[in-house]
């Protein structure tokens, strides 16, 4: 992983310059919210995504700085979503920092949203390829359509493994994909290599999202207890669903019945939580994430073999394995 | 006004059919939402001057039928803007009918929002043209912003007129200067028409908030009250600034204290709000919107005469009289 660690190293700096111009283009009224948000932290995966395909694919020198703004605007529209999706969760805080919304309001929260929005669409318009655009245009619509699925889904006990991949395809793996998508439109890629790139990209993000959901039952560090903030919120994720399939008939019914109704209270679900985590469901569900990775190691290999394509084969296993 | 009843007949069943189409492209989850809001009547002014400008600058005949796609844009885009505020404003009712939150929910209206916003912005950035999508992103960010300052300046009562105005100039004017703009640009007028396009849409739609701000205060055909949303949400406009300007001093300052609080009981906003159109203040505000109608005017001499300017200077006069 040495590779990978230190090439972001090296862009994680020249991604946040290239984010921090953005913001300064925002109006004023805007910028402390999007400060707020695409300052607190964040790996900038989406943006190294963006790079690293576009190198990858043979960008030439002069392209390839115009990909930081590319990964810059898809950054920004990822803030964006999260800003309103945290008013949605009803969240208090986002990486350990209060949400945008609870420290400035709804009104700034959405509103600057919706600013951050149009601003990274106009970023992405001005290179003037229709691609492009239509790229982060869908991503934007795929996006705001997973999230509406998984609160119209929430305490549905009925929901399959397909809606469930439906969803996070939505919520966090297109985002991905076009992230790949605009690296590789911008490097002059024929459409096959644009195609693999995407494929990576979606496949990345659908493990990303299983592991993420697998890690919210993985005892943290600092607590020793697992986050557990999906089954509080009522998000069914394969770790429950493996849970539930365990039980006993009866007990199975009584508790869809009871976890639908929200009638579970906070310690029972601490066990239930701990239970999950004890009987291996919480690794299981990893496990899934491997076979989306497969997938996306089978689209890597379509790409020619450069330093770039190295170090997206190590994002696959950091993506693998990480534990927050 | 004969000219323009007969426009508007003639224009909004294309109009509509335009946007009907464009709603018939969102991803299934996001239609119902835009649907609803997007179908729910409304006059279709954004792009009636779309529409009006393109043409009035010679849009030769098949760039005229590219003018409705751009009149569907803008109006998804102040659909999307609708979709949010009613959230910001805690509305019920949006033409007489349960606002989208209420019908679907905050996530489908807040995530249709986005979508709404997404699917704009690519049908302009299709144009290629990166003055049209330079110019709806900043349609976005300055009605965002607009929106943001209303709700800091809510039970504000040091708010100053300058400051009224840039709200007014960010939540309202700014979309339909940019519905004039696109026209405009779309039309291959040279800069200073493009210019004078635009101005002449801020203007009016400084005066089409000033009116409608008017209107809040006067009795309703069906109730013989007057709405008076406004001073009930907290917002400051000229009706009530000239009403506490007509105080004596020491019940000024009472009042502004207690206003501030929100410590004023429903019956006696009701008789504050009969008092202000009683004694004039709402009429004397539709006057306000005076001037800016006669640099509207001015704007719109720019313009060469064609049947279509005409139009436009109806418009004008029916914003200028408008009840409802």
């Amino acid at each position: 992983m040495r590779e990978l660690h230190s090439y972001l190293r090296r862009e994680q700096p020249k991604i946040n310059k290239a984010i921090e111009r953005r913001i300064a283009e925002l109006p004023d009224e805007a910028r402390p919210v999007a400060r707020h948000v695409l300052l607190a932290g964040g790996k900038r995966l989406r943006p190294l995504l963006t790079l690293l395909v576009g190198r990858a694919l043979n960008c030439q020198e002069k392209t390839s700085e115009l990909l930081y703004e590319l990964g810059a605007a898809i950054e920004i529209l990822h803030a964006a979503t999260l800003l309103h999706d945290d008013i949605l969760d009803n969240a208090d805080l986002r990486r350990n920092k209060p949400a945008a919304h609870i420290l400035y309001g709804m009104a700034p929260a959405i509103l600057t949203g919706d600013a951050m929005l149009a601003k990274a669409l106009h970023i992405v318009s001005s290179f003037g390829d229709a691609r492009l655009t239509a790229c982060v245009s869908e991503a934007v619509m795929r996006t705001a359509v997973g999230e509406m699925a998984e609160f119209a889904h929430l305490r549905d006990m009925y929901l399959s493994q397909e809606q469930y991949l439906d969803i996070i395809t939505g919520k966090t793996a297109w985002m991905l994909r076009s992230s790949c998508e605009l690296g590789a439109i911008l490097s002059g890629a024929a459409e096959p290599l644009i195609q693999a790139a995407a494929t990576f990209g979606l496949e990345l993000g659908v493990a990303f999202q299983i592991v993420d959901d697998a890690l919210d039952f993985f005892p943290t560090e600092k607590t020793g207890k697992p986050l557990g903030g999906d089954i509080r919120e009522g998000k069914i994720t394969p770790p429950l669903q493996l849970y539930i399939a365990s039980l006993p008939e009866q007990e199975a019914t009584c508790f869809k019945q009871r976890f639908r109704d929200n009638a579970i209270n906070s310690a029972e679900l601490d066990e239930v939580n701990a239970c999950i985590y004890r009987q291996g469901y919480a690794q299981r569900t990893r496990e899934l994430a491997d076979s989306r990775l497969i997938a996306a190691g089978a689209s890597l290999d379509v790409l020619p073999e450069s330093a770039e394509r190295m170090v997206l084969r190590q994002m696959m296993l950091y993506i693998q394995n990480r534990d927050r």
